[in-house]
């Protein structure tokens, strides 16, 4: 499986009173890691939008562990893989390190959303093209 | 249980170029949600640090589910209730809408944390005073 | 000129180690109070690129002097007034304020830009509209 | 006098509806490559505390100018400056651009502030130590 890494540091910004990454941070910074991810393998949001038509990978479901708290200054490392492939959704899962010791673990559930004018919301999952499927499985190196 | 509910408006800065939420602010929202529903029960950060050392209620672990995207003007409510209380962990459960509209829903385990020099984290988990337990449990108005 | 104000509440998350709050906040809540001002006079942007091809109301350049720090749980009013107007660009003044103590000020200047494939930036200035300006000067409560 | 840079890459949730970045971005960016340039001196907030009782390098105020905007994945460098020094102020200046391209100028005046239990604020402003001063002014190293 397509498989990366991401650094992060940890500003003072991003810490609260407690002195501690206030946690929505972490959802950005998978978030981020995620981006690195998918364009490691050629797919980036704005080609693959011209290209499929894609809106956007979509967040379906996330579930996070916090196990240690990461302090400001903290360099941090997020390891990031892609998991189960479904038709048209696929996840990611991603540890956060600092050093050998893991803060958090974090599983996204990502949706291929394309345009649909006729749904409530605008837009409607659609499945993922072999292309993009063979990259996120390590088949092959770009789409 | 003590239940409350929390509004915020979504704006510009809150989208993302597929003009839908970016959805680390929905943890942000859950996480001002959770703080108001505290509050409810004057359950607020810095009177629980005054009295019992608190240094946070700090996120064990989170998950949640999107259903359909919000959108730049669109008015959310989040309707947050606790839910499992454990030795020193609690649960919020949160349910974000737009009118009728389910968003997403959430799950927040808390866990209540004191310094500990001794701790390589320099903190640890503690028992809930009872007198907070009884707020959380809705069978106090006040600790 | 067409005036408003909009009311903001300091959460854990928006405050740094020294538990005050960290100061890019500002210009987010100055920015929302913007959009608040704006719409008042109805001037949304989904609606103002639909009938005048609106890429955004861009900022151009901001100022700001903080006075007092706010803190965690304070309740903000923001103070927002419609200033110099251009030819393409007015200024917003806004004034933040904690009961009657006046914690910040802040100026922008915000530029009517439109799409423009000729620039190499993709954009470019446009003179406002005159309803616009009707609007932003108070003479009109709608564009 | 000191001065850095500092790097950093526009992610997906930095952009807005309008898919250019969000502004107030810019201003965490700039605090963060503030935050670099003391720390490329020695001087870091938490040992700044330790020693002299900094409680912060607070804001007093910042002006920034925007020339053009910025978009998902560009690579943005952040120039910074120690400008001028006063008895208990520094002025840092930034040159935030994309390879050659100047996207936005900023000046932020800092403040060291020290704890005051007898101010309403519970802060004040107080003189630089000399070997700070010396730091910032790229007489020494290391205070």
């Amino acid at each position: 499986m397509l498989s990366g890494e991401f650094q992060v540091r940890v500003y003072w910004g991003h810490c609260d009173p407690a002195k501690i990454v206030y946690y929505p941070n972490y959802f950005t910074w998978i978030d981020h890691a995620g981006h690195e991810l998918l364009e490691k393998g050629g797919l980036d949001q704005l080609g693959l939008r011209k290209r499929y038509g894609l809106r956007g990978t979509v967040l379906g479901n996330v579930s996070a562990e916090f196990k240690c708290p990461a302090r400001f200054g903290d360099i941090i490392d997020v390891f990031s893989e892609i998991g189960k492939i479904g038709r048209s959704t696929f996840e990611i899962e991603h540890q956060v390190k600092r050093g050998d010791m893991l803060l958090a673990t974090a599983k996204e559930l990502r949706v291929w959303v394309v345009d649909d004018e006729a749904s409530p919301s605008g837009i409607r999952s659609a499945p993922i093209p072999d292309a993009v499927r063979a990259v996120l499985e390590g088949r092959a190196l770009q789409y």
